[in-house]
């Protein structure tokens, strides 16, 4: 993630009412879960047992949306937005829990939800701990 | 919006807890307003007075990215989400509200302003209908 | 597309080498179709015959990322970069060809394959036509 | 990257037609580059001289969405689509190469920018050489 904290250190803005730290780890777990939770509804998608994974799939693919949308807001700094900020944030947070809850179910027989049960458990906490100093 | 209609339509699960009328009607909203505010952010750069429209360029960018976001998750009826579907909806309604404040500011004088403002205001009801059909 | 026809009409770029006309066909094909294959993957994944379905949701899948890639690329007419747009345009076709050929083959028993095979005819049409004018 | 590697590793498919530890580094490139250049973007928009930095804006935002849609597509291991994605790898090739040309010329002014164009410049080899495996 060091071109995440290198684009925020280049930014001519200096203040966003953000922590920098506790941004750039949020930014870097919200990229990480969205492509953990594409690839793991993919592989879900392939397994012989698919149809008793849809719901994972379908929690996947709807987590791997938001989290690109909030890592991506998270990387703008221009502006001054910080109401839709933290209602982004709020949702991507319980998209991770839930996808999260989900994966941790099947994550006994797929290496694959595991992981990304784990992804999505560090997103989650990034969000909140970046909300926490919102306030 | 017919495509969405027939897609909810055919598709093989009929219930997911929300109003297909609203829901087509929302998802509609949504990708519209992410057309709309992309194009606007483009437009606002190209003017002469973009110094005065970053703001604006800031927030189309970040409104876009969520209804984009809330458009996809919204076309989706497999599995059960309504928690993180309740979250984003707030968090769409929030977007197009800043968005649509900070565009009619400029409306008199940027007509692609004004349009945006309308897009953002229709998807931000359809945002606080679909939201109240689910309680 | 009204609204798309609206920002285009309004935009303080009135130059950006493509007919206008057959630019706003192009967006409203390529976010229609990105819509369409979202809800006809999510149609898929619920169907009985979901192993049947693989290869299908994941054309579906790629291709709705493209076209809302594309849609959203054609979407700003400030700056040039003609070489992209026409890379980006391929892409789309081949995407949309190659979507449309897999749900063809599911058109006799799933109306949502149908549906969405119709979509991405006309998008590949669409990415086509723009094409053409380019040179 | 760690992550993509192992989703790539606990992928019931274990064939897809695409050299594994190549595929992991453009993925990695391409997200790499969508974060980078989404903040780019932004930081162009806060200077003071935004007005010489309106191309540069408009290659930086295509150029995101162009790897973002990359990245997501290459993430899926599913199905057959080698058609599609080579076309994809092509486009975002060219929108990297141009993006980087671009930003270069800003580099000695911008920190921003040289950072950009080297994510750039690593995401377009990344895809050159994923291409070349692909024949």
């Amino acid at each position: 993630m060091s071109h995440i904290t290198s684009m925020l250190e280049t930014h001519p803005n200096d203040t966003s009412g953000l922590d920098v730290q506790k941004l750039a780890d949020c930014i870097a777990a919200c990229f990480e879960c969205a492509q953990t939770c594409t690839a793991c509804a993919d592989a879900c998608l392939a397994e012989d047992m698919v149809t008793d994974l849809r719901n994972c799939i379908r929690l996947n693919l709807d987590c791997a949306d938001i989290c690109q949308a909030t890592g991506t807001v998270l990387s703008r700094r221009t502006g001054q937005n910080l109401t839709t900020v933290k209602a982004l944030l709020e949702a991507c947070r319980t998209a991770c829990q839930e996808c999260a809850d989900e994966c941790e179910k099947h994550a006994d027989m797929h290496e694959h939800c595991k992981v990304c049960a784990d992804a999505c458990r560090r997103c989650e906490q990034a969000c909140a701990d970046l909300l926490a100093t919102i306030g």
